[in-house]
């Protein structure tokens, strides 16, 4: 007997024929003799309508009663899985963010989860009652409703199992696991088994969009097993767990691709010390994450080029951002690429074994792909390349690492 | 300066333009100098929306899930008219059912509430703050949440105005006030500018839906002066008010009507003690509201016939309930008729003048109008006609009384 997590995304509940379904499964735990407690979502939509009551009431609406109208989605789902599952036979009851309660920061609309109380849940579910939890709300100080932001609802599941001590974190998706690549661009794509927490956060920041990355972070830090596993079907999913449970290392575990960046070449900045700060400080204060940053050394001018990535969205404000500061950088022009995209290699491997980014640099230029920008971490190492290439060069890195399937 | 509790129901609630409406009806209240409070229903329909989830999850679904789904409803208005609002430039929040708390007894779907905490709300609408509460919700020992049943939004806005020891609490619906009788039947029917908590009461149980009858036997309780009014136009609503408040009595303030009855006559029924028990007994017990009730003499067989209405949607139930008691009570056989209608004439003048009803029974009777069945209170009296005669007694009793418009 162990206590799980389960956790159903919107599309998992949107409707009470999606509903019975996740009860089946539910059950199908409960009655192997696990403790379960489970995380909804909103029915797919139902966010989207309320979030734009708000803004239709106002732009500049206040994020403390935007969270209360929102936290409504989850309130229902959470409500009628409960009584779907008491009609099934298997004892359950809603636990609302305000009723456990889930305590969070008082940041409205994007809380951080400080800790949750797990007496009276803890002892209902040891009770043989499942516990059946809305994503997404917590509780700040104050007595107020709060949510975590887009997408938290994968994060309340994983603090939910963190606090519970649970054995593992149950995501179900509309995708059955974490594969090596998308396997729309490489067919021979295989799902993996397993992938380390560090893999599966460089994943989620270059473009493979399984797992909400505060939740991925939030696992790491609590050592949460999570496993990534589809709602539709029946096939065993991807886990997402600590270095050490993964015994035969990859070199290389996947290869993500992401083409929501905007290139931008600031030309002939002064090359002396705080010209950089001239030029990043403002667009950090206009909170645009910058990305790649290339600096080529100073022309016999004085002057040095400058070119980083933004998300494709942030172009014309990062633009606008530093036409109002060029007096201060000095710079004398900007030229932009939007049609670029980012291929990442991502693998836990690559920490103990040298040579990897060079077989990325010889596979791409054996195909007359050019490399527009790099950059490194420990276990990730992306270029930028003209957009067109990009089906191409995941397929070749794919194959150039030996992750396609036998 | 005053404190005022205003409510508005579904349809003033129904989308963004209709808040904005809402906001600005309650701004000019603010303006006006007074201290506010607002009690809102969900959107028009989307109680339904959310009842019908439940129901589709499951026919007997457990009441307190239910409460936790539909009380979802009037969190978003809440939360929705705070921000509208806040828009227009008055300060606001919401203040959820658990924020305050509305105490309620623990009958989920039907809670009565039992009195609300006024500390921080007092606090904040004395600071100039307009509070918004969702009507129909509360919370029961045990931390749960609760709703008070259909139309108990009504019900919220006057235990909110007894709790802040409000002024008046004026109630927006889609009716202007209370008419002296339905003016789709009678053109020349008077909007009342006052009517007494027992007439109010005695309508309300005949037909006249203006009010939910609990919220007027509240505002009875508590002495809150109740004005209904429309949120459509800006003309004075009717005063429901204590008795001490009417100055100038009318003999008789409205004419009612009530289809919604059918007529059972039990055949045959042993005359003797207990068999009266034994016909009410089962219907009590299937929840069945028996209305007017008409025993005859007996028989020289030592029988007796008794008439008597249920609302006409409990007829099916009441035949079966009523076939099944049958050897327990030993009629001989039940005879229905649903094409009937209750005609009412309701006034605190009758207490004091004679001859009300002798001017019902000879009005109806000249025009050739059977009556069925007699029932009276201090201040009402009803009969039971033929249905197809409803129009015609409600105009000969609206003239017969002096009531039509000069």
């Amino acid at each position: 007997m162990a206590r799980i997590v389960m956790k159903f995304g919107g599309t998992s509940m949107a409707g009470i024929e999606r509903i019975r379904n996740v009860a089946s499964r539910v059950k199908r735990e409960v009655e192997a003799g696990n403790e379960v407690a489970v995380v909804v979502s909103a029915m797919a939509g139902e966010t989207d309508r309320l979030v734009g009551f708000c803004r239709e009431a106002s732009p500049l609406h206040d994020p403390r009663e935007y969270d209360v109208v929102v936290a409504a989605g989850e309130q229902v789902t959470s409500g009628l899985l409960a009584i779907t599952l008491q009609a099934m036979g298997v004892p359950a009851r809603s636990w609302l963010g305000w009723q456990l309660p889930i305590h969070t920061s008082d940041a409205h609309s994007s809380a951080r989860i400080l800790g949750m109380e797990t007496g009276p849940v803890g002892e209902a579910m040891t009770r043989g009652e499942v516990a059946v939890i809305p994503g997404f709300q917590g509780l700040a100080d104050g007595n107020r409703v709060t949510t975590l932001g887009r997408g938290g609802s994968d994060t309340s599941a994983v603090a939910v199992a963190a606090a519970l001590k649970a054995e593992r974190c149950d995501i179900y998706t509309d995708v059955d696991g974490v594969y090596t690549t998308d396997p729309r661009i490489v067919p021979r794509a295989r799902k993996l088994e397993r992938v380390t927490y560090e893999e599966m956060l460089e994943l989620a920041s270059v473009g493979a969009k399984v797992l909400q990355t505060r939740s991925v972070e939030l696992a790491m830090k609590e050592k949460v097993r999570v496993q990534v596993l589809s709602s539709f079907n029946d096939t065993p999913g991807t886990f997402v767990v600590d270095e050490d449970e993964v015994v035969e290392q990859q070199l290389i575990t996947g290869v993500a691709y992401n083409r929501n960046e905007a290139k931008i070449t600031v030309v002939e900045v002064p090359d002396r010390p705080g010209s950089v700060g001239a030029l990043f400080g403002p667009l950090a204060e206009a909170n645009v994450n910058v990305d790649m940053i290339v600096q080529n050394i100073a022309h016999d001018t004085g002057n040095t080029d400058v070119t980083f990535t933004v998300p494709r969205t942030d172009l014309p404000k990062s633009l606008d951002v530093l036409d109002k500061a060029k007096a201060d950088i000095g710079y004398s022009r900007l030229i932009t690429d939007d049609n670029v995209a980012k291929i990442s290699v991502v693998g836990v491997g690559m920490r103990s074994h040298a040579g990897v980014a060079q077989t990325m640099f010889q596979a791409l230029g054996s195909r007359g792909i050019n490399i527009q920008a790099i950059t490194t971490s420990e276990i990730k190492v992306s270029v930028l390349i003209a957009e067109e290439y990009t089906e191409l060069a995941v397929r070749v890195l794919h194959t150039a690492y030996g992750l396609d399937a036998a």
